[in-house]
């Protein structure tokens, strides 16, 4: 079985763990402390963009994703940004919840599990 | 390493991925909007009886399970209908908790990873 | 593939279950009812080193957890206890998020998903 890589850990967590192609990515957020929901999405996914890159996979190949909104009433504002995202024929599975979140900054907070390519 | 599997995608989320082996599974709720946590909780573990099934995989295969509840002081009803379902020394591990559904209408919520028999 | 090995069923879920190399643990709380987080979080944590030894693996090989805390508001002191315990290089992935537990004696819940060594 293959080492395990992390990347980018700050004592706290990783914003990438891949062991045996897998890929997990820790719950990421917006860039923008404060803006709506579809503003923090857009930018939390080009995060995710850059990190499933990084570990050598892309948003093709994600598995699973986990969907965490502090308003479940935004949840129509998320699946908006989320389906343009998404790429059809390649949808992940996906679970979505309401739940407060670390900082009331962010709307949003998405975590992945994915294949690497 | 083998092909990643989706079924029945529908532009925002895939039922059921297969990877290597194990299959992830979306979070499903009951067929019956605001029946009692019981009846949708049969329902839905029905449902995965289904998808399991058509992804190679069954109950004494689950590896983990996450429990959503939108009310917690339903847990009791909850684990009398998983209780009955699981299958003894087949026990997934789980996680579960207290979060609003994306729907009202719904009372609880499961995701699940397994494996392929 | 290798064969599910499960550790500790109780006729609800397993405390942990291995398959492939990963080594799945359900939500752990402490040991103490109505103690503070920071007390059930080392009790917890001390559980965790338990279950990862019995599974054949240790804190530097976890690849992936999940946090949920009844109050978001304790969440400075639940990292306290985790940065404490982390081992510098070997961060996991982790979401973190507000969810009331099954019961109202514990003040945070931990899942992982671990490597093997």
């Amino acid at each position: 079985m293959s080492e395990i890589v992390r990347k980018n850990g700050n004592g706290r967590f990783s914003e990438a763990v891949v062991k045996d192609g897998i890929v997990y990515v820790s719950g990421i957020t917006g860039d923008t402390p404060y803006a709506d929901v579809k503003t923090q999405a857009k930018e939390l996914l080009a995060t995710m963009d850059r990190i499933l890159a990084e570990n050598g996979s892309d948003k093709e190949h994600i598995l699973a994703a986990q969907v965490v909104l502090p308003d479940i009433s935004t949840v129509g504002e998320l699946n908006e940004v989320w389906d343009a995202w998404v790429v059809k024929g390649h949808e992940p599975c996906r679970i979505c919840f309401e739940g407060r979140l670390v900082s009331p900054k962010y709307r949003v907070e998405i975590c992945l599990i994915a294949a690497v390519k």
